[in-house]
Formats: C-alpha cells, sequence, structure tokens
C-alpha cells in the first residue's frame, strides 16, 4: 500500500524528459539575454555553468506546481523557472572556486574557473543574481501577472537566496566544518542551503497560478520535505557512489562534515529519506491539492541515482 | 558668472553632516535587521562592511533626489537609500578579497577579510545582493509606495548592480587591465562601473517620489554626468594624493590602468571633471527641476578631497 502511495499512476521519466527539454529551452534564453547583457569574457563562464546539464529539480518544481495550481503551461512559466535555476547557478560557481571548496570538477565536467579563471568566473556568478530577479520579473510580466504578483514572486526568490536561505544555510555550512553537527542542526543546515530554493520554486510557481494561502501553505511543507529527502539522498550517494558516475569527488562534501550517513548510519538514512518524502505528500494532500505529478517528483527526490 | 552658477546658495557642509547622519541611523537599521537573518560568523563582516565609513554618496543622492522631486522626508527614504549603500558595500568587500584586487585597507581601516577570512566575507556580501532588494522592497512599503512603483525600484537597483551596470562594468575594468583604453571606452567602463548605481539612487528617489519621466531623465542625465565628474575626480585624487590621506594604495588603482590622469593629464582631467558637473546641472535644468541640494552635491563630486 505504502508503495501505491508512493508511485502514483504518471510516467516519471517521460516527465522528467518533457520538462527538462523545455527548462533547457528555456535556458537557452536566459542566456542569450545575459550574452546581450555581459562581456565575452563573463559570458563565457556564465554560460558554462548555466547550461552545463544538471537535474533542473528546481525549474521542474517551479512549473509542475504552477501547473498544478491551475496554471496553464507556456514558455513564461519556464522563463520563471530559469530564473530560479540562475541563483542555483550562480551558488554552484561560487561554492567551486578555489577560494571555498576549490573543485576542478562538476556533473563530471571542468567547473568555469578551471576553463576561464577565478576572477572572471567570481564576477560572471555576482552577474547572475540580480539577473535571476530582472528575469523572473520579465516572466512575470509574460505570464501576465500583476505587479503585486511580481512583487511577491521577486521577494520570495530573494528570500530564499539570501541570508534566511541559501546563503544562512552555506554559512552553517562552513561553521560546521571540522565540528559535529546533530540531526536539528543538520535539518536548520539543510532546510536552509538546499530546502529555501526548492521550497521557493514551488511556492513561486503557486503564487504565479493564483494559489490560496492554504495551496502554498501546503507547498511550502512539501517543499520542506523533499528539501529534507533531497539532502538525506545526496549524502547517501555520496557514501555509496563512486566519483566517476557522480562527476565529482565524494571526499569534497564528506570532508570533516556532519553528514546523515555518518549520523544515522547507511539504512536509517535511507529509511529517513523515504519518511520525508512521504511526509512531503501529505502535506500536499492535507492543503487538498491533487497533484500527481508533484508526488510522482516527491519519489523521483529519493530514488534518482545522482 | 560660472563660479555662481556651480555654487548654490546651500550650505554644503551641514547639508552632508545631516544627510549621512540619519543615513547612518538608517544603515545601523539594516544591519540590525541583517544580524537577525545572518549567523554572527557572517553577520560580523557584513556589518564591518557596511557601518565602516565612506562618503555614504549613494543614499545621500537617493534622498535629495527624493525630497527635489516632492517626496516628504522620513525614516524610509533613508532606509531605501540604504538598500542601495548595501550593494555599494557588498561591491566592495568583494573587489578587496584576496581572489580579487587583494586590497587589505580601505577608509583608513582594514578590509573585512584580513579580520574575519576570506570566505566568510564573500558569503557575507553574496548574502547582502539579495538581502538589498529585500530591504528595499521593506522601504517602499514603509513609503506607502504601491506595488508597481516597488517593482520599478526593485527592477532598478538590480539593472544597476548587475552585468549592465556595476558588475558589467567591473568585467570591463578587468579586462582592461595591462591594455590602453581610449577616452570612449573608459568613459563606457565607468558609466557601468561606478555610474550606474549612482544614477540609479538619483533615479530610484525620483520613482519613489512619483517624478515624471521628464524629471526621471533629467535625474539620469544628471547621474550620468556626476558618475563621469566622480571617477575622473577619483583618478585625479589618486595621482595626487598620499595613501595616508586617502585610507588606501593608490596605486591599487594604478597599476597597469588607464585612468583620466594617464590619459588626459592633470591639469585637463580636472577642467573634464568640471565640465561633467556642470552638464550634469544643465541636465537638471534642462528637466525643469530646481534643486540647489543636488547642484551642491555635484559641486561637491568634484571638489571633495577624498
Amino acid at each position: 500500500m505504502t508503495a501505491r502511495r508512493r508511485r502514483p499512476a504518471i510516467d516519471l521519466e517521460a516527465l522528467l524528459r518533457d520538462e527538462r527539454a523545455e527548462v533547457e529551452r528555456a535556458l537557452a534564453r536566459a542566456c542569450e539575454w545575459l550574452g546581450d547583457e555581459l562581456p565575452d569574457e563573463l559570458f563565457q563562464p556564465a554560460r558554462h555553468a548555466v547550461l552545463s546539464g544538471g537535474k533542473r529539480l528546481r525549474p521542474v518544481l517551479c512549473v509542475v506546481a504552477y501547473r498544478a495550481c491551475g496554471g496553464s503551461t507556456g514558455p513564461a512559466v519556464y522563463d520563471l523557472g530559469a530564473a530560479i535555476e540562475l541563483i542555483h547557478a550562480y551558488s554552484l560557481m561560487h561554492d567551486d572556486l578555489p577560494c571555498m571548496d576549490d573543485a576542478d570538477l562538476r556533473r563530471g565536467q571542468p567547473t568555469p574557473h578551471t576553463l576561464f579563471g577565478e576572477e572572471a568566473t567570481a564576477r560572471a556568478g555576482l552577474a547572475l543574481i540580480p539577473a535571476a530577479s530582472l528575469w523572473a520579473l520579465r516572466a512575470s510580466n509574460a505570464l501576465g501577472a500583476g505587479d503585486a504578483v511580481s512583487r511577491r514572486i521577486v521577494s520570495r526568490l530573494n528570500r530564499a537566496a539570501g541570508a534566511g536561505g541559501m546563503v544562512g544555510g552555506q554559512a552553517l555550512d562552513l561553521l560546521a566544518e571540522g565540528r559535529g553537527l546533530d540531526s536539528t542542526d543538520l535539518d536548520r543546515l539543510h532546510h536552509m542551503k538546499t530546502g529555501a530554493l526548492l521550497t521557493a520554486s514551488l511556492v513561486i510557481g503557486g503564487i504565479a497560478a493564483g494559489a490560496s494561502d492554504t495551496t502554498l501553505d501546503g507547498l511550502e511543507s512539501f517543499g520542506c520535505g523533499i528539501g529534507l529527502a533531497f539532502q538525506v539522498t545526496d549524502d547517501i550517494l555520496d557514501a555509496t557512489e563512486v566519483a566517476a558516475d557522480l562527476g565529482k569527488h565524494p571526499s569534497d562534501d564528506l570532508l570533516g562534515k556532519s553528514t546523515y550517513v555518518s549520523l544515522y548510519g547507511l539504512e536509517e538514512a535511507m529509511k529517513r529519506a523515504r519518511v520525508h518524502a512521504e511526509e512531503a505528500t501529505e502535506a500536499l494532500r492535507g492543503a487538498g491539492l491533487d497533484a500527481p505529478a508533484l508526488i510522482a517528483l516527491a519519489s523521483y527526490v529519493v530514488e534518482r541515482r545522482k
């Protein structure tokens, strides 16, 4: 029974393939605009970071939440999702810099600074932060959203990207290096570092579709659940997969840091990832949101192989 | 006659003293809010960068433009100016990082990374970018601005901060290292690197006060003029003052870079600074904006000693 609840009748593979194809087109549009704004020496690292693959989970969540809340899909909502992905791309560019984590490989490809230099990559990443707000405002316009909705979207995006969200979580992560965290602190760290932007993707999709506060609360809880499920799964994959499969060196994330696997052990961590995903889908149901595609994505988050 | 036109009957010293005192209070409010959001290890470098002095030209321009366009001053418009100063503060934090310009001194004080470390300073700077948008939205709210005005303000702030503005200009600056620029390229660089945020300060003040498009165009041209006047004067000060007076090492900015002094010589550069400031005040008059305080600030930009 549990298995059935976690596997709705939806073709997850087709969903991901189709949505990702649209997201890639939207990212190409965003890059075309960036290319008009940025000098070539900054555009190259930005484009490399934005277009070199990835799960595209954030824009997919945004679009699927938008549709679940009654929005009718068109290019503009993918543009909105792409704005969120620009923030994700910048965060990876900066995380990988020599003065940060100093990683030379991401998704099996050389990181931008190894190809284009540290300063150009750092500056290009900085350019993506305001670009994300501007691109989100453009997309809101194209969606026909009023000023109040646009304002909420750009506010939510910046909250998720900043001190109370992703950057705040990265700060906690930095502080946690070399000392053990308990499960409460680790949850808090990942709520902010990963969960905030994943949750914002869903909520922004909901806001754009004009969802009610109850529905937005449901998306918020769903986001928190899959955010934790995502991170626990990441720790499991880091602990079990080899570098070649992941396209990065597992040691990068494990060096002196608490992970869900180091805290709970592999088996318990796998159980917790599933529980988080189930709690996430329960939250959707509790908010009265019938969204098989979101439920399928919750399964994907814990069952993915990378 | 020219001298009279450049020196309106306004007590510039008192204006700067009073406005800066209000700006410092607004920056302290912004920092209090940041302290609630950021872990202490990131808050320390952020606060150091935001509260360690400076001319506060951007917030002062914002407030004075707001008042010139009929806005009645209160704390909220200083908060709006403070949002712009957060962007300026982040740009200095990142510029001074070891992986960027590697400067250990700014305004006669140690730079944040020398006190709090490179990664914490870099992350704190990143946190200030979305914080500036959020703080501008709050200030707009407190000013009673509608959603359309808030949206315009946050859009303008991000345009000025990003690829088409400050970061774009920094990129051109990076590319210009070690090769000579002609006057057109140097103007373009500084229009973006310094001028964009100075101009946005004025235009955002105007938007917040509900100024007409003609008035906003006047503020735009005024901003372009004083932006160039400001940079030419900076180059003159770098070339003529000693490190102790400036609080930074002049060589930092001169190393292998074109400046207005290297391009025109000292005397011609001084003349050009005055001409840019005069063109700026002409633009205000052309837009029908009677703003003695702005005209006084144009004089200040070229006559300041640091």
